[in-house]
């Protein structure tokens, strides 16, 4: 979450076990350009976060029931999100729990409301959930840790939406670099501060040239800058 | 594990809450000089390691038991530290699992002893274990995963001490800025092949000069790469 809009990244790699894995988006937009654009990043057991974006979606169809179309604030659009992980809870997590497997499903929310700014959320298995501020601008989930780093040493409010794709770009490359479950297509969507439409959409398959330049670029960059770091002096206390 | 040695490194923060730290060392070192080098770091609960170091050592005090003055190869020291782990956890398991803590404790053993090569195997909780290899000459045990992507970058078999050294620094680094479990001082070992005696040794305290310019010096230069990276063309698929 950027002074000048957001930027959301998502792998779409699922997995039941490495004998079992496949390529779903996790990447869902409702766009109302001039009004709305609300993203959602889904991470966590497929069946269960596909059921919640279901039934988001059937009640948006559906006029009179709260929905996210019709969602005054973003924080009315992570209660409706909220209420639906726990609908699909209620109906499966008895069944999921009698097969020591659980509901883990867990969101990404953000985007803008026409007379909000823009707002990003974290929304936790349980339904609760967290939002960003100019403190933590940028939230994760999923396999989070490997591709930290580079986003503490890059990201501030000020940050270009350029940059941040950028910087989201080498993140995923540092992770899928080591953990099997995190994987191409990457999904990567730019929203621009009160344009209240999706400004810039890709998505990079396997092998795309501009990925695969930017790994090569920052893992030859990195060990460069490490071939110039001082030696230690075994000596000097 | 390099081609001309070995380097081993540890945090010394231990923690039961984050209302409960203190600072204890987890690099223990046995060294008998043209015969052995030994090497072990902890990871876990600290009651566990400890016991598994104090039963080591007061095995090694007494004549007749095998212990690791007496081993004969790195694989039969990698035995006796997993018997004294089951040890422990004969006698402790079940009143920790009782309060739902569980022996969590896990070793990072290595040196060499005379007649053979250097070798590093890393010790699970549950007494098993894994050696290094040339496809993997590196382990790691506790908070791995934002130190990882340093080293992948940075090390392989040729690297030599002086920057398998320095990655390890910045390793640490990485990982003490998004892990409050993980902090100084930190413990440095430096092992040359063959030399069977313990050839540099150094702990960084909280500020300490070298280890803080190595961080600002990394920190400014990965930024410095990501800035030169190209810019993505939106337009272009």
């Amino acid at each position: 979450m950027l002074d000048s809009g957001l930027i959301f990244a998502s792998d779409s790699r699922t997995h039941a076990g490495v004998d079992n894995f496949a390529s779903f988006c996790k990447m869902s937009l409702f766009e109302r350009a001039g009004d709305r654009v609300i993203v959602l990043l889904s991470s966590g057991n497929l069946a269960g976060t596909q059921a919640v974006i279901s039934l988001l979606k059937q009640r948006c169809a559906k006029d009179g029931t709260p929905n996210l179309w019709s969602a005054e604030s973003m924080f009315d659009a992570a209660l409706l999100v909220s209420d639906a992980m726990r609908d699909v809870d209620r109906r499966d997590g008895q069944h999921l729990a009698d097969s020591d497997v659980g509901f883990n499903a867990s969101f990404i929310l953000g985007g803008q409301i026409k007379g909000e700014p823009p707002r990003l959320f974290r929304i936790y298995a349980e339904g609760n959930f967290i939002e960003a501020s100019t403190q933590t601008p940028y939230l994760q989930t999923g396999e989070t840790k490997y591709g930290k780093p580079i986003i503490d040493w890059v990201i501030t409010g000020s940050t270009s939406l350029n940059d941040a794709a950028k910087c989201v770009l080498v993140s995923f490359d540092s992770t899928m670099r080591s953990n099997l479950s995190v994987g191409m297509p990457i999904d990567l969507l730019c929203y621009k501060r009160d344009s209240l439409a999706v400004d810039m959409q890709r998505r990079f398959e396997e092998g795309n040239a501009y990925f695969t330049e930017l790994g090569r670029q920052w893992s030859e960059g990195t060990r460069e800058v490490f071939r110039r770091l001082p030696s230690l002096d075994w000596a000097v206390p």
